[in-house]
């Protein structure tokens, strides 16, 4: 196959009429085309290492913090996504070693805490996503920050803060 | 919350000495935000009409064909996914009455055929999702058309058909 999917329904879309529509369904297409591309290469990754992105992504984001340690919320609001995929991230984190559930000093408050063999496991998985995926992700430079701004904009055309 | 969570880790990034991977893992991230909101909007969109935006896909190119048949392996390349992909989206098509599966002239080639209740079910979800996403996606006009081409540039990188 060499013609590209995405160029094809864009033009059906427009041979059928619905021409204020397609370019909307090209742009989401690409997007979703593009994760999928990206995602495979970071799969390719992670899964070795016994990890998910979003596993990764709770690891990273309690490695910044200087006691190692969230509240589960704040996990959820950083992240942005549910409160159930940060519970189902966390607790296999929990099996794995890399995290621990504690009570915090307000007892209404669950804390994620990282241990020093998830410190290890995130740091080991940054160094190999910045050289295998980060580093050379597709573009040259400059078209990567160009297209991270254009990207920001329509997060912000969707919610996303800015 | 307020701050930008991308732009945090990208400032991390920084601090942590990983510059050449900082603006990478900003776009990549931005990929992936960026196609968790798209797929927030669609699915509140199929999933009351009991599809998935793979499924739809699939009854989508199908729609689009003559005989609104295509062999399974045809599908497949033009989803760009992997053939299990293709036969559990399909298999749930059937189950769902939207689509069959037909042995084709040669006897080795398994088509899948897309029925009236399918075709129905295809024209009414493109409908709703020409309305609610694609003819507002997040951006004006010239700002949809511009991300497209940079995601092309993007895809092109990683691999896809120009």
């Amino acid at each position: 196959m060499t013609r590209d999917p995405i160029q094809e329904a864009h033009r059906q879309w427009v041979a059928h009429g619905w021409t204020d529509a397609a370019d909307g369904m090209a742009m989401v297409t690409s997007v979703v085309r593009a994760q999928q591309l990206l995602m495979e290469r970071i799969d390719a990754v992670l899964r070795p290492r016994g990890l998910t992105f979003a596993r990764y992504e709770v690891l990273r984001l309690l490695s910044f913090t200087r006691a190692g340690a969230l509240p589960m919320s704040r996990l959820g609001s950083l992240l942005q996504v549910h409160p159930t995929s940060v519970t189902s991230a966390v607790t296999r984190l929990v099996t794995q070693g890399y995290v621990e559930r504690v009570r915090g000093d307000d007892r209404r408050v669950v804390l994620a805490v990282l241990t020093d063999p998830g410190r290890r496991a995130v740091e080991e998985a940054t160094r190999a996503l910045n050289a295998d995926v980060f580093e050379s992700p597709g573009l040259p430079g400059p078209a990567v920050r160009d297209l991270t701004e254009r990207l920001t904009d329509l997060r912000t055309g969707l919610g996303d803060p800015r």
